[in-house]
């Protein structure tokens, strides 16, 4: 089955996809019809339903699978999808809705078990201390929310995979530097965006929640660790460094940062997560296109486009 | 007596002053000098000692009341003060550390019964429960710490009397426009700054400490607020819009709030504080300026210098 | 009636509206088309007539009120009108020009008594003679042009209502800072946006005029005061520092005025401009979304979206 | 005669010298000293005198003329003189004021007569009145004022010579590039920064006036065209679009101008005036220095160093 | 013939043009069309060719001559081409390519003749070998290729016809300052763009080269100028300052020059660039309006619309 | 014997001291003084020598080591050396300059050996070939150079070492990210900086060159690579490629990068860049303070201090 990604203009479909949005609109001519986003593990497509029923409009709802026969088109440069017949899957089509969402390539017990290794590897006992409590206090979360609505890791366990990588380039720069403090950065790197947990809405069609928008990932996670230092008895200057980490790890106060990084791991980790995020970009968009060519202009990438050399994998 | 602020090159003083901060120096010849700041209600001014003892040496510290016969001289377009004859100030002398510390124009109780009129005008019960019960349990250090190291409000009482002239900038804009919410503008006005009192050192010889300068005080205040809820089972909408005021009250990212006013009251607390701030350092530098003249270059007002008009008061 | 502001995609209108806008253009098929902005009190709506005849198209002009059958479609997002039917409207239907405007919520006589107690406040004799003078010279002008031609106060009178409620900011602000200068203050933001008068081209389908894009109002109004001060025989430092107000009253270079606030009360005149018009457009767009939604991005205000809590008034 | 730029550490001096700014100053051991800005055609030097008596204090005022025997000096980097013994010039001297003013290098006859031709060339009646006018107006203070207080152009008669150049670049212009309008262009560049003669005040010893601090030359010289044409019945576009020009002419709002260029003369004005100002910078400053040398930074010029070719002319 | 320029919504058309681009799409119906953009010496139009064979599709290919039958319409503001009949053009049409590019007002001879004289004009025997090896080795790009794909200059012969200009002001800037270095100055404009013949694809339907992408104009004629000295063993610093000037000719680091302008001749160099290609977008802009109108807003002149007087020509 | 970073004011010395700088000066009483700076491995600091003849001015030069008796005191917050004896080393007191000079902490065969295991890693033939020549060519200058005259590996060898670290760091982050492309991302840090050996003056009492300063280090070496790759007939978009790595390193254009990165390994390289830096920079300032204390203002980053904390490693 071809996936969304590899639709051209001009192709035919017949195929099930994931309702990720559904919004109706009126024709010129007073008529109804539904804009729907379309979704498999591959990406989404934007698809017009242009005659469609009362009853129908019902149906297309979000998180719903449908089976679609349609025709890819060419829209302003964009792909679209004329639906030309639809219906809702039943249980008999045996489709899984885990099979429509983009993942992170590693599974929760792999990603749960390596960072494990790290929690182990944080010899301070208060940081140790603190970053595991709240991993396990938003274990289901931390590993199955993504880490953004958009831009980057922004598929199921995103989250943690992030971290996962992140955790990775860490273990390297403190062999390569040893004047980082392994503990307070690994600490730091676990609990950077654990923030998100509240400040999305969930794995599936992720939107900003009141409190994602009133107060932000870094002021939740902030607190968090201030709040559990207070009920288990943590004091010292260690919840101060690691909520410092957190605070300061957008690296700019334009980027949100109430504190601009003072001690050398805040100043890393900043760095590293601006480097996996970067990382995990380039992986989407180059994968888009051939050798020799261009990618889209990628907005989070200071809207630079950038080139897939011919002769270099 | 002559105050510091009045004082001239060519002066002579034979006066008691508070050292504010003192540091050792040697000469070009080898001797050990100090560096004293000195002040008074009214200001300061830097001082030299150029012949001492090292057991003068250990006498000359912060926070001592010090008699001074010296002169007033020119140093590169500033006031210096050149000590010719010290001794420390003793119990018979009958001079006290608050006659030389500049304060709020109102006694703690005159704002402390102020502030309590606007919380009695918090109509939301969970804001004004919130509010009461960080206002006692920091009632000391919230009635006596300043606004700032520096800048604006830098003097005895300055933060408590800072929300005192917001508040009442706040009750007129609420009358001219209705659609403002009371309690949330109130509540936050009287609790936006309360997290210097964990950042600054205290009402005298104010620094920052490790705590405000890796967390600041606008992280402090908003998980001050926060455990105060959770303490005190307070939930609710209403605590996350407070957390919000106080988050974002710096108005701009680049300020150091780490999210924008998403509500009015947050927007229009931002311009208050602003206007308020403003005027007590039209006040502070104006006073110190004759008609038809400019004062020096006030760095928080974007490095501009004000004029004095000749024709109007 | 339902009023535009109300109206949704799916609705049937047959009611009264003012044509604000209207252009004209050629179908795919090569036929003439209209589209219009129809205005009533509340709003305006663009409206497309996809038939129309060439004696129809010459009665689309603005300015002229007509009855419309229509539908409210979805078109990518905005609300937007199917003209199906429409005629001009005659006298006989009895519809006046003034209920399809927007205007301010006082009339012109409340607005001029208002302002007169506050001329009436102005004790610089110069100051108030050339605010009389100015006053007396656009007194049309002034009560019925608006602020601006979109954003903020752009309604009938929003020139003079943006006044009397900056004014009533002014007097409470100077009885919290007795140190402002009354008579520099009110007759600066009598006369500061006074400029506009010339720079926009009327109450009614507001566009900037070509001496409007040449000069700007700042520079229109500087010279104006200039001029009658010249006329007068008024002379002093009170007609710099009013023309000083004005010029400065944008607060930045950036946003257009040659000078930056030097004096305290250009200062301020800055503030409360700003905090009037934020108090305005949160006002119009707060009132068209519910409890617990955001308002969509108002340019204006750096882009931002606006919370409307659930829980507070 | 040796002239201040050409001093050197180390040199004595038995010269004239104009005060230029004078400030009394008390060394560290209670006596009064005097810093003086001596000056020549050639440039400027601090000088300390730092034994002297009250009677002496009083003679040493600006503007005065003193014969001072002293010793260069290098403090901290920079040239000063050391004056051992000085007395104030007497008629038998016979040293006059205007050899020790920098002054431009064509005559004012020269320059009056070369920007006549101009200003015969301008077509447009409308354009060469007002022109006329204000160049007869302020005859002498146009052809005596400097064109800045420091900067470029800052000498006796530098406001005129920078315009009769600019003069020269647009003929130039206007001869390549055809559909540039003479008329304007001339009478822009004339007029552009006449309200210097009242931003400043003088050709000796130049400050800001309070005018030119609180107005500013572009609003001061729009205004000038404004009455003129008022007081002399001068109409139309023509009139709007000269204050167009005097008010773009900085280019950018952040440079002051409350208007971007909207017309293609005004944006060329800017281009030549601001051609002319760096030539005049790069003439001053690379004379000081050897070939192969760098400058100095060069504040106006974006603070850059310009390197002097040792291969070239 | 009626030029694309003067076309208006409403007309028919029965001309030659050539196709500059074109791209298939598919309607909501599922049938294919193309989308061209059409072109003549006066401009270009967007073209929709809504019913189109196979057999169609193949001859409507970019660099191909059409005889078209349309209407022109207005579609969201902007003209566009609605083709309703349309054949290849042969032989016996007797059209040619370069009738339908718009091209420089001079031949490449004349062009060529012209700046030889320039060339002769250079005294210093280095820098005039360096520059005629240049132009003789890319004589035939360099008396082609646009200046630019957009904006300015982006027609046949637009570079040199650009340095052509460039040089008649550097001529007259010289004559005005003539501590301007002429030899340096004229050889830094003749190359400063030489780099587009490898940067650009070509004179017609401009592209940027791979090679354009990755190192940019400035670095590739940097190159050329160090490899040309090489392999003819010019030494010396006139190389060092003559790529310093192409290096730093965008003027500011953010405008892609790898360092800013450190000699006068590269500050100048950038000036005159500047305004050569403002007089050309000023040419090619205001022809389009009538008097008392506005440009539309022009991206390159950051984003203004500039007006064209009524009463000047 | 103690090293001039922890000598301390009071201290007494009596050691070798290379010359760093040297300047005369004049004192207030007009005899000539010197102003040294003095440098061991450790770091510098700021010498006066207040009584000097002649002769002994001559001998004062830089890269002179000397024997010094004398102070240290405190002038405004800085330590200097108050220089009361001295005399130039000579043979017999064994001392060498490499003794005096701050130094990478590899050896250069470490350094080479190291880097050459890397060269062998770049699979791409073209890549390793022109990296091989390069290095061969400036063998010597590379491994003794420094990375930059202040700001971070300052220091002997510093370009180097640089490097060194900067690989590893790419060696794990293509084990993390198999999608980067070793042979480019090696080969691009190999050469990034190889400008510096024509840019700077040399190992010690580094300054900028006159191309240093007029085309900077990276034309340099993109012209560097260009050169080589013509005279061995290297073709290929990988040439391209790394000419582009090393242009775009700088991350920004207005940090004087042409070309901002358009692949993937161009903007890991810069991510590198910047981490090794920093991380460098750390180590020197951190070192310099105790537990619990900021370091001084640090201008390349940002201008911000950083906080040693108490409790951790």
């Amino acid at each position: 089955m071809r996936t969304i990604e590899t639709l051209k203009p001009g192709d035919s479909v017949d195929h099930y996809f994931l309702i990720h949005r559904a919004t109706q609109g009126v024709t010129a001519q007073g008529k109804p019809y539904m804009t729907l986003y379309l979704r498999d593990k591959s990406g989404d497509i934007e698809a017009k339903v242009w005659t469609v029923t009362n009853d129908e409009i019902k149906m297309l709802i979000p998180e719903t699978i449908i089976r679609v026969k349609g025709d890819v088109i060419d829209y302003r440069g964009r792909k679209q999808m004329k639906v030309n017949q639809f219906r809702v899957a039943v249980e008999e089509d045996n489709v899984k809705l885990e099979n429509f969402l983009e993942a992170a390539p590693l599974t929760i017990d792999e990603m749960s078990e390596e960072i494990m290794t790290y929690v182990l590897d944080i010899e301070n006992a208060k940081l140790q201390r603190i970053t595991r409590i709240l991993l396990k206090k938003y274990h289901h979360e931390y590993y199955t929310f993504p880490a953004a609505s958009s831009h980057h890791h922004n598929f199921v366990s995103g989250l943690s995979y992030h971290v996962v990588t992140m955790l990775r380039q860490a273990k390297a720069l403190c062999e390569i530097y040893p004047i980082l403090n392994k503990s307070l950065l690994y600490s730091g790197i676990i609990l950077h965006d654990l923030g998100k947990v509240k400040e999305l809405s969930g794995p599936v069609a992720t939107t900003y929640t009141v409190e994602g928008n009133l107060l932000g990932h870094i002021s939740i996670i902030s607190d968090e660790i201030s709040q559990v230092a207070k009920e288990h008895n943590i004091e010292g200057e260690e919840v101060l460094l690691l909520r410092h980490l957190v605070l300061s790890h957008h690296g700019k106060l334009e980027y949100g940062s109430p504190k601009l990084p003072m001690v050398k791991e805040a100043e890393i980790l900043h760095f590293i997560d601006n480097i996996d995020a970067r990382m995990m970009m380039f992986e989407k968009h180059l994968k888009k296109v051939d050798k020799g060519q261009y990618t889209e202009r990628i907005f989070a990438l200071e809207n630079r486009q950038f080139y897939k050399p011919e002769t270099l994998d």
